[in-house]
């Protein structure tokens, strides 16, 4: 999917994200060891290199990153968000005042070392379920302050996204069950207070649960932290009663465990690991 | 050491911070499941507990999440930053309306993980040089908009701090030297310039550069990417030339070659593995 | 529904309008003749009084409008947001400095004038379309800044909501279709991309593109500007391809028209009228 | 009147507008049908035009909304501010990528009908009380966040400002004068603290206190909710006394009843029906 | 004058300066050496004391930079603004952690001691024409960020306000004139455009401007750089043609030629030597 | 010193210090009298002349004014900050839209004027020691929101800065040394906080205590208010006992007393008289 204008406002927590990474590194004198040991009228030309195998993402942050130590400086991507990148190919090149492309260096590299980590990471699950069947999907454990980017990463990986925020989805959890007095009565009140472009979905712990919930009218039923027999069993419950129900498993799925997960007959499988703790990947900026 | 209200306002960037992370999670609709499934005037007490091994950090921060949330809830810390915690230990108390902990629970948990993480990683290192007469400090490669809270976590943990950024302290590395003609020029530049309070610190590549930068007055000289031989090596020729500067190893270092790099005579060894790619730790939130 | 600070925050942006709001009152100068003509230890209670038949709603907003310009007044709702109100009722009692809530008086009463005044044109089209088998929703074009309160408002009044805005559902229309090259296209396009919680609708001109959209699986067809034949024909091709798709009707629909379409077996009719030029009502503020 | 930068960065409060109004549409994954069934390199030219009689107003604003969804695409005003339309004409041109204008397209369009409409009404009011001597003036009840446009609009539609908020000009009423202790007291003490520039308005019950606040020095008197022959009367005794004061009529005046206050002898009639419920205007993003 | 909410409200402006100026001073780290030298549980009590004869302003902006710093600290105003005070004398008592008193000591006495250190100099004007029968006024030349504070300052000390900015009084000078071409048009022009409440100001080069100004209806003219003979001059043409016009002299006056000019009949004096470079005066903290 | 974007980025307060300072001039109306009486169309060019000697700081924020006012507009410096002028010479060069100019024009001036007046008495300062063998600096009794540009006109004028805020570097004053229970745990406890780059001051009050301090290794002593006798002979036990501590000087120190005291052998005078109260200078903006 390519990036335009409209995919970088949709993250105008982007630009606020650009601008307080910037002051961290910035706040004060600014970057004083360029002001003091470069002159100001030095040009320079850089590329962002990869160091070992990865799959691109960030590249937009990047460019903002880039424009807000210096308009007049320019970033220019090489290669699309979502290639898969050899050690030694370019991914970017940079171009402008020494000062600026030295000021924007690591804010730059730290977010596209770290997307594309992410998108990395997505790409060896999509890899390790590739023809089972369900869709690899993140969760809300993502980084504070990123987790629209790391969210784009995940799908410039080849995996699927859960809901974005706690705003766009109803996911009704055990807590909320009991607040509520029963699943069925949770989902009810949903159901009555959503807007119409709105999915419900609700976790169940067993088949008693599930059974309420289908009934219920959930759109999507989690099923947390079951072995697969469980979840195979589970499975053919809500296909027997209502087959176009969408089924997650969740709950501890790995890089190991994912592809038999995704081999019960769920639709989807969610897990923080896409996200959380993904490492980054060794970028860097190389001066020509 | 204890947190106070300065300790917090220094991170103004905490604030914002806090603020990003939620409207990323509360845009729109907010939290509608809760508003949705749980009456307003239903009230709750949680506890953050630990599920694993680990050092705590992030307090401040997980309490700002909850107050921003909703000022009539109640975060308690019952565990200082810096604890060693074990698996099932309460970390923090909360108390306050049901539909506020559900709505802060998500973010509050993702910044004391990964903070926490960070400080347990750190102590992995402080424990593995324990006694080899070297200090292990932490890089730029942070978190964007995390830097602040990821220093202290670093702290936290046993190690300690380089510079917060680019603008309290000068580090000349290879491309100032290039731009600037020279160690020796380099550092004059970055002293004429200096505030008095300020540091000047020199990455040097072999030992020709190392005596420029001793003879030129540097505070700190980073020796980088050098193996242990030359380590020693270059250590000794320092020694001999100026007794109190000190010495940065650093370039690739991991748990598993700190202490051996800490051993050659160096001051400091620095290591963004304190930080880029530490795991995030395992915590919940359980409802009482 | 009741309000909790999680639905305030919700409108993080309520806090940004609120500020905006006062500022464009109180730029410069100030309440001046406040200032100026009333000793700053005058204390005043105050009752906002409705003038005519409505329907309560905004009131959080018009606390936070008081709280905002002095956090010692106090704001204390009498009536509950829904409420249907006769002339003369008492919605809010205010308390605090007389200074305070005179400055505050006018911007407080055009948000409650303004919303309230949603809310009950919103409860005009509910009653209109009672027991007729339809839903009545709003569109996207509301007061720039109060989008979410005015669909908050309508809510209030008895009918529903559509999208909050274009983050939160897919919605196809002629130019996207015309862009996409096909209805089929364009649904395929947004169902590979969406992530799983969020439902795909799409404009259609005719019964073909309708069959079209059904047969690619839109969640909601929208039969926009079509007589009542038209949609009665539509609605039954509909329930005989697909019996579950969310039919709805949508283009120049007013009071005296939505009961008619209501009952051409649509699930929903969709109009600006609700927001879009909806009358202010008569609220004063007396002082006691 | 022209519109240059100086009187767009006098409402920097209309950056904020467009950044709130944005984001409220834009929040969390922006336009999503766009970015998911338009490619990003699609090129679109498009027309607003008028679908009724109409005055134009908002151009500055509709321009600011096109530029911070996408700098790169350009919004150029075919029509000035003021122009009185007819159906069908082109008011505005747009170009650029076709993502971005589908994006901007809604906030654009609810703008420009809103405060079209004021300025349409305020024609209306223009109109009606041609040649008979008095200027129609608005008064605070306008939208929330809007009000400097909302008066820029009311000047295109003919009719004159009264002040802009509580900050520009002291109008005494009724709770000033009881707080202050009678009306010569309260103009007493505005005279003294006010700067030099800022005029004194007070508003009166009946002749006696007509007559105090002339002594006192009032540069305004309004006569508040007054009949016919009262204004008739108390317009007699104010030339009589001071000749060259400003006289304001308010209270209740609609359409059907402003001229003939206007024909009373008063210099001014403020009404609120300028702004608050003025109906929006059909306006239309025809794609070329 | 006292001070209430709504006042410094107005200053909404006041609250970005003191973050503004906090965040100056704690940016990074914060106050490093009280959060390493003072334990976070150590309070204490000092007096902000006059080391000078000196008149007070800005309290309010004081106590809102402790109240940033720690909303558990405690600000206590001794003494009013405007009071004259002697050396030794206590304005205001602090109260809270140590920690926080420390960090918000420079900031907070910066400001106090700019601010009286205006009033103190525009009391000294205020003495210098006592009798003489004008009242001196500022003008725009204050300091960026500061201007309504200062403004403040000048009222406690006893002068008058001119303009607060661009924004609340027609100002026409040479350079408006010449574009507008000519006094008489400029004038007309400006009163077609201002609203009700706004006066109009001419600047006037010799007797012919004066006269056209006069005739053009100008409600104050200003008698730019005149020397005492043609001020007297000119207010008599002044008097004669229209007794109640305003009249201001400025350009270059100072304290020692304050009273000369004040004596020529002209109702203002207006002078920059109120703000710009009136010397901050000597306060301190004293901890108890 | 030369200045790069780089240089302007770091004072990301200069953004909002700019937009503060014309928002205070342009609130509600905007330049009233430019829109009214000057057509948008009419264009102009001007330029900032120096009515008398000074020397230029403040450029980059006087370009940043324009470029906020209108960024059609051109601002282009003549000189080089640091330059030192003779009267009538030209600084920079504006041009655009006349409005634009005459809306810009005070904010603007008011920056250039205070901040070369800073680096003027710099200058002054500079002179006055020239060849003393210490070096002059300033102090944190700056002007709230503008003590970066301050310490840069500092630098400009020729002197040297004194840490930039509390978080650059350790100060440990009188109250600190208090709190710790001595010089030597203040400093040990400053000591093993400090990350790596920070240098530690310590105030002392008498022998005793300067040899404690260098006892702790602080790396800066502040000989607060001595005599020239006193520094004499506090100096001599400093070089005996560690001759390569840096010794500052303060309290009271003005133009006629600073080369005496630079005489006394320290390395440092710091005094507030380079920023607080240094009178603005006299710029003017000549239309051309």
């Amino acid at each position: 999917m390519s990036v335009g204008p409209a995919d970088l406002r949709a993250g105008s927590v982007g630009r606020r994200l650009v601008r307080l990474a910037l002051e961290e590194d910035l706040a004060g004198y600014g970057d004083v060891t360029s002001s003091w040991t470069v002159e100001a009228d030095v040009s320079a030309r850089a590329h962002v290199v990869a160091r070992e195998h990865l799959v691109v993402s960030g590249l937009p942050l990047a460019g903002a990153v880039l424009a807000e130590v210096d308009p007049a400086a320019e970033f220019r991507a090489i290669l699309s968000e979502g290639a898969h990148v050899e050690p030694g190919e370019v991914v970017a090149a940079l171009e402008g005042p020494a000062r600026s492309l030295l000021t924007a260096e690591r804010t730059l590299l730290n977010l596209l070392a770290h997307l594309s980590g992410v998108a990395t990471q997505a790409a060896r699950f999509a890899q390790a379920v590739a023809g089972a069947g369900a869709v690899v999907v993140d969760t809300r454990k993502t980084t504070p302050g990123l987790r629209f980017w790391e969210k784009r990463a995940v799908r410039h990986g080849g995996c699927g996204n859960h809901r974005f925020g706690l705003f766009d989805m109803v996911l009704i959890k055990d807590n909320h069950v009991a607040a509520a007095g029963g699943v069925a009565e949770a989902v009810r009140r949903a159901r009555a207070a959503a807007p119409l472009g709105m999915k419900v979905e609700v976790e169940v712990e067993d088949e008693a649960a599930l059974r309420e919930a289908l009934a219920a009218g959930a759109d999507i039923v989690m099923l947390d932290n079951r072995d697969l027999d469980d979840l195979r069993a589970l499975v053919a419950v809500a296909r027997a009663e209502r087959p176009g129900v969408l089924l997650e498993a969740s709950g501890g799925i790995g890089l190991t465990t994912v592809r038999a997960v995704a081999g019960t007959g769920v639709d989807l499988v969610s897990t923080s690991a896409l996200t959380a703790g993904a490492p980054p990947v060794d970028l860097a900026l190389d001066f020509l």
